[in-house]
């Protein structure tokens, strides 16, 4: 329990502003990609075939970013997952941008675990036991069945 | 007091992603650029030159998104906004958007009101009266004074 | 014959970069956005459908753009828009960026008349009598028959 | 001569539209963050200090691309680049984009070496010796002297 997962991600320059930055919105895509990293490092991926033209994903339902510092064209952030809460049907993730030791930006994404069918209304599912297994250590604190 | 600032936003096709629907970080730029017009309808920018090469801009500290439905392409929201709190150097926006009446995100946007000098560090200062009167209509509820 | 598409851009600040300007690769996504709203003042759109869930879309097979000015947050663009060649399968479209009278982009984007089916490969399909007909006016100097 | 820099890029969520596949504004994003990879990889930077405040930078002059086949979410695409032409102030950047060892697209990046200084007009300077010496290897056919 509370297993980090950890990547980098170096500033593009499309990802800048005029103020000389990365642009705020930049951070909420890093976040996706972090995740879709770590689903990646779990050797699944966030849209995982169920069979029958079915797909599992994971639609956002939330996100939330705190912007502390800023971060330039070419630096290089530190980015740290960890799962806050891990519900029957939904995971809330958290994530840390660090430049150099400092945290520059901290966020959170809440996704629910969905069944994706062409053409038909998305529909939530739950989080299937194996599934548990490999998010498990990366739970921080308590385990909550919300959602 | 609680007016509400309205505008339109049509999906365009690079905001969308492979699952059919407008990519969720397309929100949080949909909230910017709301704001910025809001800033254009009250006759001034979000970048407004105080003179000797000094600029008064409104870097962001948070953003947060809740969604609740779907939009496609060419679809036309509509995007409402108010501020929930005006600061004495902040303010945060809250921001609505519907297609065809029907809620689909929901967000606030907090920026604080900085000096912005070339090489130089920021540096938040209070807003002023001019500006005060400008966005007190639009304030919904208490104003407070935090920040 | 030679009628020109005319719409209007204002730069957004999520689109400038840290050189202060606006972003090199957000003229491509402008072209793609004047054509679309190209094809809605038509009264119809790029995503059209063809009936027992097949759309005809018009994928892009080729882009270019030369810069030859800068524009910045908030400029508001005057876009133009010709069909240099309307082919029997194909559109190449012709764009003009003006700042002010000024020239500062300028492209080119191929598309191809497809027909779009779920879980089927793209395949070309003959543009219609009656789409050649409202494509006809906006044709700049011979109509060719190529691809 | 004739050497080829390589690198590999991964399809990110945000970078697929609605119909599946990677946006084409995206390759031309992909262009840039190859060549900015390239300029690491020789030990500099797109961006280069020159002293005093004054930076060395590559405004783009021209982009074009085509498109011969789809990428999707999560496929790795293998870059390819080289110089085309190595003028006496400018370079442009050839790039093959393949995936599987199918070529899915291909496209060109002209750059001019740029004297950049805040609140000054760029001025385009001749490229150093030292920067020629290094970008040598990479110059496929003639070497010419245009622009």
């Amino acid at each position: 329990m509370g297993q980090v997962f950890e990547t980098q991600r170096r500033v593009e320059f499309c990802e800048t502003d005029a103020a000389g930055i990365v642009h705020f919105s930049s951070y909420v895509r890093y976040m996706e990609q972090a995740e879709h990293e770590f689903w990646r490092s779990l050797g699944t991926s966030v849209m995982q075939p169920l069979g029958d033209g079915v797909t599992q994903g994971w639609p956002r339902v939330r996100v939330e970013c705190d912007f502390r510092g800023v971060a330039r064209f070419e630096d290089v952030l530190s980015v740290e997952l960890v799962i806050e809460n891990l519900g029957q049907k939904s995971i809330r993730f958290r994530f840390e941008f660090k430049s150099e030791e400092r945290v520059i930006a901290s966020g959170r994404l809440t996704t629910v675990c969905c069944r994706v069918e062409h053409g038909q209304e998305l529909k939530s599912i739950p989080i299937s036991d194996e599934l548990r297994e490999l998010l498990g250590p990366y739970v921080v604190g308590d385990v909550c069945d919300s959602v």
